[in-house]
């Protein structure tokens, strides 16, 4: 099912999800086309980003950003095409960076919306490597983290779109980057490929053993994208005067309740009082947009002079948002996930 | 049971307690007084500071500083006289703030003794508004905290040491400050006599809910010094890029084990991300230490210009040492809990 010229096929939300999204979260409607009107443009996706905050959207919980309405077009960053346009700033042809969330086509009247190069091969960097992805990993490492050379970086997720570079970035700063990913082949790929000092499997069965013995000195920096068990093996490595980005936590977003006791909060309390911990929560548009130029620049730099690697975990086809989402919150995915909704 | 020039009586750790200290915590030692040798000062003690920092040195878990050892003299900040001097900087007569802990008497080579000024009644001010207290309600809530004009301060234990300074600082900022306290009658003199916007009382059934009503704009700032059920009230009125210093958590110090669940760890942690919070723990002479003149001159000359109160609880009798502080661990006291050990 590619995408179709006349019509335009468009996940809305149909149903929150109790715990993982299943078949009854979205509903996937075929509509007409729509018309652009002075000043608008048409865009027709060619790259819709999948990141694991999505899923805070489809809840209403309390949260930092409004959660996506019932029968509303799911949300999400994307490379498009314009392909018709009643706007002079965006000739057709034009490819921009943009938030159509998960259609084929979207109006827009170009507020919000990036210009990027020609290049369609290289045009979703702008979802991960220099897009929101990567701005996190840079700004929650560099200006909360603060790894000073010699010091042990821990992140998760590894080999994904954030954590991937949170290590390497740790690597140019002169600290130790230990990874933590799931499996051998990832693992292996973010010691071989991407440099780190080590990478651990969180699905060995003595992960907290390995995590302590592959952190000798202690953990100085530890980026918390996961939560969970990698944060309970984390927790007794943690040196005095370390300090915790916090930027998600994807082993609870499919949580229904909170987790048998005892209750834990003292302690993590007493922990950040004892050793003298900075904890520090950030949502990097909200917190960091006003730098935006300067990571993009200082990133670009490193992409060219070859010191930062990428991977990206391609899924073919908008049919497939859905299923691919699921994985990204299981860990399925290898890399910065991206749907590719039309050739270009 | 008073000073005697001839005897020095010491209490020295005879047990870790297992919750609350209890009478076999401490043991009275009754010794001939010591003799200073070349280089050395004989010290005599004034003032004894009781501060809640102490169930931590009782303590073998880990912590920031080494717990006091078994057969130790207990640990503590005091006010001393140099009764006998080999040492041509401490002429005799000279008072010293200084670190003796439980006893009358103590040698010193010198080291780490501050001298003070000749007034015996103005001296333990340097066990309080001008010590120790003083500089971490200073550092905690300027450092970390940094209220804003109009923000929303709140601070347990108001009428405590560091958390009646910690509001009126607070208000000098042009902040609200909320304070907590157990009783009607702290609770009156923290917002009758320290200029609290308003005064809780922690023992009230409906205590979340006077917190909430008298916090209409949620909380800024909440400097943390106690824990337990105020953490929990505090938790769901804690507004977007909140900051939470955490100087004590006096209401868990006694705890013999974790509360039961759920566990709400990784809930604190959702807090802190979606609410993009920082929390850091401190420890005031470690973190802060070369900032002591800087506090040490504004806080005087706050105290010169009448914009800072402050109320010591003073208690007189070494041997009354373990009762104040079990006092103290149960808020017992009311301000500045200090032991008169002798007259001068």
């Amino acid at each position: 099912m590619t995408q179709d010229r006349n019509r335009n096929r468009r996940f809305v939300l149909q149903q929150r999800p109790h715990g993982a999204p299943d078949a009854n979260t979205f509903r996937l409607l075929d509509e007409p086309v729509p018309t652009p009107q002075e000043g608008q443009v048409l865009l027709r996706t060619l790259f819709l980003s999948l990141d694991p905050y999505m899923r805070g959207r489809l809840s209403d919980a309390p949260s930092y950003a409004a959660p996506v309405e019932i029968g509303a077009t799911m949300v999400g960053g994307t490379v498009s095409r314009v392909e018709a346009s009643r706007n002079p700033d965006f000739p057709v042809g034009q490819l921009v960076l943009g938030y159509s969330g998960w259609q084929d086509y979207a109006l827009s009247d170009g507020s919000g919306l990036n210009k990027l190069g020609d290049d369609v091969a290289q045009s979703s960097r702008a979802l991960g490597v220099l897009g929101m992805p990567g701005f996190t990993a840079y700004m929650g490492l560099l200006d909360i983290g603060q790894p000073k050379s010699g010091e042990t970086v821990v992140v998760a997720a590894a080999s994904g779109a954030v954590g991937s570079l949170v290590g390497q970035i740790a690597k140019i700063q002169g600290a130790r980057a230990v990874g933590i990913a799931g499996g051998a082949e990832k693992c292996r790929y973010v010691v071989e490929e991407l440099g780190f000092d080590a990478c651990i499997d969180h699905r060995a069965p003595d992960f907290a053993q390995q995590l302590a013995k592959a952190c000798p000195d202690g953990i100085d920096v530890y980026f918390e994208n996961v939560g969970g068990a990698v944060f309970d093996a984390v927790l007794p490595l943690l040196n005095t005067k370390a300090r915790i980005p916090v930027c998600g936590l994807i082993a609870n977003y499919n949580a229904t309740a909170l987790p048998p006791g005892p209750d834990r909060l003292g302690l993590l309390e007493g922990i950040l009082l004892t050793k003298r911990i900075r904890m520090q929560g950030f949502i990097i548009f909200d917190d960091y947009g006003h730098r935006y130029g300067e990571f993009f620049k200082q990133m670009s730099e490193w992409l060219e002079q070859g010191k930062i690697k990428f991977r990206e975990d391609i899924v073919d086809g908008l049919e497939n948002a859905p299923q691919a989402l699921n994985g990204l919150l299981e860990g399925k995915n290898f890399g910065k996930l991206v749907i590719r909704v039309a050739q270009g």
